[in-house]
């Protein structure tokens, strides 16, 4: 089926295009534009699947993201700005009980402006989180005003704080790991390109998907464009996903790799960029990681080395250390 | 593929139907009827996606649909919407304490009817938010079965309140600029319809699909009647849009807007709808965004500007201010 | 497409199996079995959407289904069990600290046993809701640690009672209204089997997509047995719908409909069970809605009445009380 | 189509592969690896869907997956969990205290160490909870300020074990039976592998969709490996699945098992191993359930049984305690 499609495609203009958005060598509708030719040094995608590229010229209003910065920010940081808002907020609640005057709260002991604004502090946070000891009270109907409000926002404040703390715990992710080296292997009578992939969660991955796109330079009437090929795969989804699994593309004549050196294929700035979608067992829901193999990360004339751990327990082991072993392979003549 | 899908329709019956789903000339099975002949004029989806429709003669309680309503009305609507009902059920909740007489609450210290109503009110709220300071309490098993309701009630519909807050807060979205105007642009041999999208938010999209349809006035036997076609786009999906993704319909034989010249798709009524479909990096969910471009909101003869902003940090820029930039491009002499 | 699909079809064997799964002849392995046939009266599907079968034999643990019950049961239900749960569990922690004795409490007031049950429930109550007065607290080790769990189940029982609360109240569905009749239309040159829907809610459904499948008594070598047929649509999937869609299959050569009379459509037993799955514009999630037409409520010559209302402001209003309307039709001389 | 594509599969070479991801009789690429083949006595999949392989070589941080974990875990060991978090935490908080001071809370009665802890502990706990009695309370700034840090961390504590709770409790999971045999039935005029499947829960389940693995040892070219095919089912998608579901794969010429004989079968290390996916009716949410049948557990010449219960009151009953049941059935003489 895909080789048949690959065949059309050979029937195709020179241009690479085949009109049905699965390959396409021509990189402005993909939003890489023009300027990447002259920046093909730089990698679009970095090994850790973040996109190497900045979104510039909005304004600070459309920048904020607030959801996506809080699920995203590092732990230390979300836990001392949700720390931060609620000793603000309670500060704030605290110099409007000290507006009141000093008869506003019943039980406080201390007599200084420093101690009663200390109290009423103390008094704020125990209305904020619902405590409420009652040492301290409002006394009054402007006092006990304030607490109908700070109550208020004190409740719906950790249902947004704990709201985000949950989702980030339990945000569907995928843990990946993908080879060190990509390599070119003997593959039946031709060669193929090769990465290998294991799930370092404890969860079972179904519906695995991946997708492999090429990005590299190539001259066409003398002009050198950046140009870009989806890699036809040999198997491009499993259904279960419990070892580890080597993702194939074999170079054969309909592969734009097809007759390329390893010489050429460094000096090209190609860049194997890697999508992977799946659904977790567990969460039930679709994760997914990326990353990108660049020209020079390419090892050729090897195979992977066999990841089992022999085991007398009736149990198959692979061991994910072993993931990134090559061996060396012996290629065809070709 | 969708060539050869385009070749078949080319065999079809005049009225363009393709017996698919995908191409459809009479809007009758679509819902937009008859009447919208008439109506051409208007405009079925506006630019923010919105669309320019009412459906009516549902009875009252038929059209409620409160939490879609929650989720959706402006932010200060939701805010007063749920203090108001923290308010009111207090102020009923304090009307029950009333009811049971004066001594239904030990702690009370105000003995005129205000004073009393203030101060239980105060007090129901601090059963309502289970602050409980415990300055006032309740005295007696008729006060406490109502505290014991009035405390339920407050866990729960601070569940509910908390729940659309965070849902509202967290729904997953997407925030794609599609550029000002559509362009007919010089394309290969011929000339292609064309628009521009960019991803304003931090996270990623993957797997991103587009769709396009077209509605326009059609005089087939004498009679004008308003049409409905799905427009072949030359990539329909992309792995990644890290950048921009100018989406792009060749005008090609197949196309429906083959030989139209520039006055006449004024004249047609003509009505782009795009949807855009794709999963958020950071939400794990589907997003979707659509917007529409009339006949006058197209440009002939332009093409997109290069957004890319020169950068010596080894990091691709884009300008998304230039995202709607467009130059003048010659057209094919046709 | 489909229509090459269908004459594959028709190239098949007699029992019309095309092997494909998309169109079977033979119930047995759809779960229908052979029982089916003489119960054939028995509507597979209500008019609801509702499956009209029951599976038995589970044991009493097997069937228990928690979540789904709690999510599913009518509201007054759901607001009793969740209501008893809190006094039953208050009951019980107040049994406990009645039997640790009469000091167990300070700030009991009353003396005798009803008296002291009752101010312990209320203190177990203000302990569960974390309301905590303090006006009662417990004394000495056995209460206090008796709070310590009292608390701790508290709060975990009312996040799992306010999160299905809120599950309920989330969950996404549909809201669909199918037009009362089905009917037999003309339909370009030959007739059509058509159905109407229209979307309730407030938000938009987008990707909808239908599939119809027929269960009926076919005849074959002297043999009555029910078959079921996948209907081909015209169109099974729209982008968008915004107003109503009559989802329509034309019974042509390749229909299992096609030269039936009226008649014979009501004394086969047939009944068009609908599944309709699309996703909802504002939960970003996938609904579905599903219903059946028997054979007698389909309506012979007719045609769906136009459901728009005339307006000035610009807006296309459709009214979804005309939904069922329809009017007659003339059908072809066939 | 299906049958088509079989027919291009017979077309390829000896080693069976078809390059579009669909039948691989090589398991390099699946992660099964060589040494698959010496332990090809090894079940890969469990008759309860869980796999029979360990992924070792991680160091411990990298094997600590909390969230997965304390969603796996059974109830008791959550439970334990999290009481033994709620204890430790109001136990270090209690140490805290101590070390303040004996000022440092008001109403302690005790004067012992032991005694003082003790309340100490009981006044952290009801901070934590945020009942706050107030018959003991914070005293001064140190203490105070160690409250404003409990209540915090009591607030985001429970919001992320009662997080955790919930979502144990609501995670989408199927509860799919499985006949206890696969068997070899007479299917038209060949023979067919089948097993049946049941929906155990009271929600529905939309779009179910089986696939069917076959792993099993061949030899060619006189050694033996183990290999993989993938099963054409005569249908792999049942839109409703409101009764019992039997899965049929058709033996014929271009099944892997065509010719296989009963003994063979059980002396190849046959495992077919079962996925599926469905929509939770009530969940909306995609639930999956898998299975494997090895070469001995299936039956030669037998077909399921009736499972339907006779009826009066106008609805279908399928006992699921039959889902197993099977008769004698006459194979063909092939």
């Amino acid at each position: 089926m895909r080789r048949m499609k690959r065949r059309v495609d050979a029937d195709r203009s020179v241009d690479g295009s085949d009109g049905n958005g699965e390959i396409r060598s021509d990189l402005r509708d993909l939003g890489f534009g023009a300027r990447v030719t002259e920046q093909s040094r730089l990698r679009l995608l970095n090994r850790d699947g973040s996109f190497n590229v900045r979104r510039t010229g909005l304004s600070f209003v459309e920048r904020i993201d607030l959801y996506h910065s809080l699920l995203t920010m590092p732990w230390w940081r979300f836990h001392l700005v949700v720390f931060s808002a609620y000793v603000v907020l309670n500060l704030l609640a605290a110099a409007g009980f000290m507006l009141l005057g000093e008869g506003a709260l019943g039980g406080i002991q201390e007599t200084t402006f420093t101690g009663r604004f200390t109290e009423t502090f103390f008094f704020s946070v125990q209305t904020f989180t619902t405590v409420g000891y009652g040492h301290v009270f409002p006394d009054g109907p402007a006092a006990n005003t304030l607490v109908v409000l700070h109550a208020f926002i004190g409740l719906m404040g950790f249902a947004l704080a704990t709201g985000i703390l949950f989702a980030r715990f339990s945000r569907p992710t995928a843990k990946i790991s993908f080879s060190q080296s990509a390599i070119i292997a003997p593959y039946r009578d031709v060669i193929a390109f090769e990465f290998r992939i294991a799930n370092q969660r404890r969860s079972q991955l179904i519906d695995v998907e991946a997708r492999v796109l090429l990005v590299r330079n190539e001259t066409v009437d003398g002009k050198t464009t950046r140009r870009f090929h989806n890699l036809a795969l040999e198997r491009d989804r499993v259904a279960f996903f419990p070892l580890t699994w080597t993702v194939v593309h074999p170079i054969d004549e309909a592969s734009p790799l097809f007759g390329l050196t390893e010489h050429e294929m460094r000096t090209c700035d190609a860049e194997f960029t890697v999508l992977l979608t799946a659904t977790d067992d567990i969460f039930a829901q679709m994760v997914h990681a990326r990353t990108s193999y660049r020209g020079e990360e390419i090892l050729w004339g090897a195979k992977f080395a066999d990841p089992f751990v022999p085991s007398d327990d009736g149990i198959l082991r692979v061991d994910l250390r072993r993931l990134h072993d090559t061996v060396e392979a012996e290629m065809p003549a070709n």
